[in-house]
Parts: structure tokens; C-alpha cells; sequence
């Protein structure tokens, strides 16, 4: 199976700016979404992993605005994985509209930083266990 | 001397909403700012009050909306202690916009949290100290 | 029927600040979480009601704060409309945690502003009989 | 002269999260700044362009994260505007904390929208004229 996963959001009223569009750095939420579900999927939590000391800063991100989003648009964030991590994850991203017209694409990634969040750590290996079970499944 | 002091914000685009007006949640971050500038003229700041573990979350605000602000104001933010605090310290709010129209007012109330962020505590003694000899001068 | 409506809400990473607690601001958010959902189960939209160039900016607004909420909590927003509205109408509005632990209590009332956006108006007709026949229903 | 401008920010708590680090999608946010105060130190406001019905929205965006800001810090956001625009206008931004350490860079384009926002038009003459102005000075 792949490290692909997907999931809904409805645009509110405080993410669009006085253009009407959704405001773009409010992109960075929904890309956030978008990992958090993606671990819920895998039947883990970002929060269990914080919980485990391990925070997760971002080292870039790009992004790519294809059309605008209004409100009350519900999105669809299709997040994949690219590959088992080692050092950093890069996640990719593909945000849809209702009319299932890709409205914007970007990725990230992210190192995991030890609990003092001062030393970068390698993906835990039971992380990497659960990624790697996924594929296999 | 009152307990009273004056900062500036400038409204973002990202404050705004589609109405072009800033939306209503941003008042609370006019409020942030407001308080955290107040501790800085007092010759303190919010950030040493972390520092020394003391965290202080709202238990209540209120807030009156006359006129919208718009982007690209510079809006001045007038904040008011009312009394020296003992287990918590209310906040009062007067924002003008640039005619000098009073646009929105508010109060809130913080108390302090030990550390451990479990247990609520008195107003820290310094910082008593600090806003005595600040109505006292 | 009552005019109370209930709607779930996911607390993102970007809600919390670094007390680990939601963001006061942010529950501004999900009250317009709660409106927006609310008008949605009366099988109507905030959005359509834009779209008809009415515009409701709030005129007041007051939150209580009991319990924090946290990082990837399941809150339920619980929202009431307090009574048939004229010129104005009132929300009401308990925040629940997954406890169901009630953390949070406020209300804000908002006005009906015409499309130019600078005049009062009253509640229109067909909002005003939407909220009637679910009452009576 | 470079088409280079300087502006600051006070990192505020609303911009940090949990983990203490600013959150990645403000610095959106910290280059809207950059922007907005280029323009006003070259005599403009985006205000006036908005006014002016021009609307200018993303078409894609790129930061990298070198450390983390943190709460009450005042960052320096340095705005370079690479050349001057034709139908799309590149920024860049280089984003340094208190102890001059570079600690974001990125870029973004922005097109410009006329005012029925359905059609991309060509950067407003008097626009290009303002930046080569700037450039013969």
C-alpha cells in the first residue's frame, strides 16, 4: 500500500482574507492537518509522539497556489509520504477543491529533535516500523 | 502615575476577513499586545515571567465592537490595570483607530499558575512591587 | 425544538500557544465554528447569506474560560440561539472536552449590516422563518 | 539603489506553539510585513493598490527554517524585490533574530489580478516606474 492518505477541511471564515481567498499561510494549517490525520490513519498520533518527547520542526516548505479557495469550500489534502525516513520526512501535499479541480501542491520537510529539542535524532524505529508495515499491508 | 499604558499595531492583510473588516478573534492578539507592551514600559516582561515559570491563562474576556478596522490601520492600543492584582490582575482595553475613534473596548482577567501549571497562585511579590512603584512615581 | 446545535471540533497544533494551552483568541474560532454549523443544520449557510450581501460583524462578545483545551482534543461546541432575532441576534455557546468537562462558556451578538456594509438592517424574513419553523417543528 | 528594505517584528505569543517555536506558517505572515512596509517605504501602500482594485495573490511560496524564533523575540525581515516585475513579482526575504543570526530565508511570486479578480494583468505602470525610480536613486 502507499504512504498516501487523505482528508477533509472546510474552509472558515477567519482563513480568507479581504480578497476572499484563503489567506496563504494559512496553507501551512492545512498541510498540518494533513500530517496529523495521516498518523491518526496509521492508528498513531502526532500527540503521542510529542507525549514521547520528540518534537518535529519543519527544515523548509514549499508551495504551489494553483486556483483560490473561498469560504465554506471543503477542501480535500491528499498527504503522502515520499519515503521511509531516515534523518528528516518529507511529506507532499495536494489540495483539491469540490469540484476536485488541484487547487494548490507543496511538500515539507521535517527533522525529529531529541526531547531536549536541542539534537536532531533519527526517525524512531518504531516510527519507521509502522511506516514500513503500511507498505507491506 | 495610573496604571495606564499606549502601544501601536498596525493591521496585517492576514488580520482581515472577506468583510474587510479584522476579525473578531485578532482583538485578543490587539489585547496580547497591549499587555505584553505595558509589562515592557514597567521595565519588565512577559517573556522573564515564563522565564521564572509563572504562566497566566484568561479565565474570562469581554469585548465591545464599535467600528470596524480595516487593513493597513495603526491602531493604538490603550491598556489599563485597575488595581493591583492579588490571585488575578484584570486588564482593560480602549483601542483607537487613526481619527482617534474609539473602535472596540475590552477587559480581561489572567490569573497566575505555579509551574506545574496545575495549581493557581498569588501575584508574584516583584511584580506587586513593580506596579506600586509604578502608581506611587 | 430547541435552536441549539452541536459540532466537533479538532484542536490543531497551531491553536495552542506555548503554555500548551488553545490560544484565547482562537475560541473565537470555534464559536464561528459552532454559528457556521448551526446555520448549516437549519439547512441554510453563512455563506449564502454572504452571497445575498448581508454581512454580520459582532457588536459584543464574552468568553469564559474554565478548563484549558489542548493539542489534537475532541471539543464539542455546543450553540444556542437565545431567541428569535430582530435587529440583533445572540449565540450562545459551551465548549465540552472529551471528558465532557464543560472548559469553556460565551456569547456575542452580531448584526444584520446591508450589502453597502455602513447600514444596520433587521434579520430577514426568510432567516427569521427558518429559526420560526424549527422552533415550531 | 538595491531594491532592498528592512522592517522588524516582536515575535508575539499567539505566534508560537507548542513547542515554544514560532509556528512555521507565520512566517507567511513576517514576509506579508516585509512586503507591505517595502511598499510603504517606497512611498506606496498596498492599501492604495488594493484601493486601486489590483489584488495580488500568491502563485507559489518557499522558506526555509535555519532555527527557531521564539516568543518576544524582534526580528529583522530584510525584503528584496529581484527584479522588476513584468506580469509576476518575486520577493525575497532573509529573516534575522536579535543576535544577527540568519534564521529563515524564502521567496515568494505574486501575480496581479485585475480588479474582477478573474484575470492576470500586467504589473501597473506606475508601479514599474516607483521600482526604477528606486533603482536609478
Amino acid at each position: 500500500m502507499k504512504l498516501e492518505f487523505s482528508t477533509q477541511v472546510r474552509v472558515r471564515y477567519v482563513d480568507c482574507d479581504q480578497s476572499g481567498f484563503v489567506y496563504n499561510g494559512n496553507y501551512a494549517t492545512f498541510y498540518e492537518v494533513g500530517r496529523s490525520e495521516s498518523l491518526r490513519q496509521l492508528g498513531h498520533t502526532y500527540k503521542q509522539m510529542e507525549d514521547d518527547g520528540i518534537v518535529m520542526p519543519l527544515v523548509n516548505q514549499y508551495s504551489r497556489f494553483y486556483k483560490p479557495a473561498f469560504y465554506d469550500n471543503l477542501l480535500t489534502v491528499v498527504t503522502r509520504i515520499a519515503e521511509i525516513p531516515k534523518a528528516r520526512i518529507r511529506f507532499e501535499y495536494s489540495i483539491y477543491n469540490e469540484k476536485n479541480e488541484l487547487i494548490n501542491e507543496g511538500y515539507n520537510e521535517l527533522i525529529f529533535l531529541n526531547p531536549e529539542k536541542v539534537r536532531p535524532m533519527r526517525a524512531p524505529e518504531w516510527f519507521v516500523n509502522l511506516l514500513q508495515n503500511h507498505l507491506d499491508s
